[in-house]
């Protein structure tokens, strides 16, 4: 349900719209049904979600159970099918996550096979870009059971994502109250990271960021990317349960600050969302401003591709949840990505915004000598611009 | 799940075989899992279908519920974006009726937008194509509560219908028996009428067919084609329990045969299915032949969209299921397509054939002259070749 990375912003707004046209209550605008109503002739109890936030929740005839389910495709953007395939499907499910849901009960994959590969190269690259994506299946405890195929010009894979879920098991993204704290789950900068990768081919671009970044720490941002991309959402969401967390959403297409501010416009509370503190993958900063600013990272509006969990959560557990993020971190597999407090929660009207100058929170790829000194992660963010 | 019909079969074939890859259990070659293993930790009831067939069950963690999901995408082949809608969201759905499902819980809708389209185009063209998806949908008696939407050098237009059902609600596709009659609920040809509907601008290939077909009879046709695909199989779904089918599948990309082949390759009993009438839109047969049978139309081959459920019921209920069929069809919104017999299932090795020299039922388009004088519909079919 999130969005794609591939196409600029107002193009992406413009999809938006369409889609938004297919609700069938759209009176409050802001993409959420109030409706109760359903086809079947009944009133069904229990909450409901339409277009515009992560995923749908459709109240079911059933039990008081409710059908969550999302959907999400898109062009590759790693050059390892593999990690590719993790990266689509971690991407998918992360939209569960966001509602703090941590099984899921069937996942659909989507792919076309470009009609330019050749037959050699399509039976290269399609079998280990499935095999990523059911492996990452695998390790959401879930696994793909159907899909659909088709030829086009380009790659696309994606993926459905579905689970039946009592109440208690999905947290509505509708609770925030004045004195939350914002809490971000991965680091910032993966279209930064994938771009500036690209460029180490092309002289006239690389020539532009060479001041500011060696090749090998363009690299070892991109593997940083990589591996964030592919680290599933699914510990953060078991750990908002855990803490209490009052509502959540996953970061992508439309980069952090477009993300909290249609969370902010979901909630129920008035409130505003202040962002304070920018974690960003190392150097992908400067980078950035070295090239004229054109994705505005510092803004908040860089496009991310399966970015971390956005949550709201009460003060007093904010920093225990971070502790307990960097605790399952440091398994090298299945990383959870860390955590970060970014901000907070007023009371105001329903949108976010960055102070005007944020900290950057400069965050070492993993396999770095600094990451290997800096095991202060969550520390010392925790006093910083909050108080 | 069912095929898309842009790509020649053997690139299909291909991607099947991909997908295949996908799935936990295949040691039984059929492309169903035995497998009542979960991701759960515990042996969940009821039965579970993978990959190859029309819909996925997944036995759910509640209440001897069943998740049942489908995803299909694909091009547009029609000019009328609204119809195109329709006949996107129609095939979508009707993987689930062929497991006599008669309910949705939730659509998406998976779209690209044409990078090829100007702005203008584009806001006339989508909106259209959205809102035939949303008519359908609600014929269906669902709605479409998310999607996703890429933007990508061609448009693709489809979806994902899923629904949790109690075990009564649908119909496992591995019922058939030795003596069970094949009913067919939509003519075939719609892919020849497409093709020829192309072809009145295209002198060199007009000019093939021009000794067999008048350009009237190609465009009333088309016309047959469009609704037919546009046409819901829900009426078709309903009297399957009505009439106590055995098992169905709809007809898509791999044509009548293909899909007769993959049902019989399920079956629980030694069966085989014969056909010995093959229904087809008026004037394609000729069409067809002319063509020098570059589309194996004759041979079952021939891609369908949306096509009709191919469905197995016991001897003594097919006759009753047709007449149901075509009471309903007489109404002319909501038409279900008629019925037709089309051939015996016999003990067998889990194959499909069609005999050598099958009856043609040529089937007039509703709005013509022979459509009107030809009311009989089911009447003959009955009598012949099945005794």
């Amino acid at each position: 349900m999130s969005s794609s990375t591939s196409p600029p912003p107002s193009v992406e707004e413009a999809l938006l719209k369409l889609l938004a046209g297919l609700e069938p209550n759209q009176a409050d605008g802001t993409g959420k049904s109030g409706d109760q109503d359903s086809e079947f002739g009944q009133q069904l109890a229990g909450p409901r979600l339409g277009i515009g936030l992560d995923s749908c929740v459709i109240p079911l005839r059933h039990g008081g159970l409710s059908l969550v389910q999302t959907t999400d495709f898109f062009y590759p953007l790693v050059e390892d099918p593999y990690m590719m395939g993790r990266i689509a499907c971690a991407n998918v499910l992360s939209d569960l996550y966001a509602m703090g849901i941590t099984e899921c009960d069937n996942m659909l994959m989507l792919l076309s096979v470009s009609q330019k590969m050749n037959e050699k190269d399509r039976e290269k690259v399609m079998p280990l870009m499935i095999r990523g994506f059911r492996d990452a299946a695998e390790e959401g405890g879930t696994s793909v059971t159907g899909g659909q195929t088709v030829i086009n010009p380009w790659i696309i894979v994606g993926g459905v994502a579905s689970v039946v879920c009592q109440p208690n098991e999905f947290i509505m993204p509708d609770g925030a109250v004045p004195g939350d704290v914002l809490v971000l789950t991965k680091p910032l900068g993966t279209q930064v990271a994938v771009n500036a990768h690209q460029w180490l081919d092309q002289p006239e671009r690389w020539n532009k960021i060479k001041l500011v970044v060696t090749r090998e720490e363009v690299k070892e941002a991109y593997q940083e990317a990589m591996f964030s991309m592919a680290t599933l959402n699914r510990t953060a969401a078991g750990l908002m349960h855990k803490f209490q967390a009052h509502a959540a959403t996953d970061v992508t297409g439309f980069g952090l600050l477009g993300h909290a501010n249609n969370l902010a416009m979901q909630q129920r509370s008035d409130v505003a969302f202040v962002i304070h503190n920018l974690p960003i993958i190392a150097k992908m900063t400067a980078i950035s401003k070295a090239h004229g600013n054109a994705f505005r990272l510092l803004q908040g509006l860089s496009a991310e591709t399966s970015g971390g969990l956005l949550v709201c959560l009460p003060r007093e557990q904010a920093a225990k949840f971070c502790a307990e993020m960097k605790n399952h971190t440091s398994g090298a597999q299945g990383a959870s990505g860390g955590a970060w407090i970014i901000g907070i929660v007023e009371k105001g009207d329903r949108r976010a915004r960055i102070i005007e100058k944020p900290r950057i929170i400069e965050v070492p790829p993993r396999g770095s000598l600094a990451a290997r000194q800096d095991n202060s992660a969550t520390g010392p963010e925790l006093s910083s611009n909050l108080s």
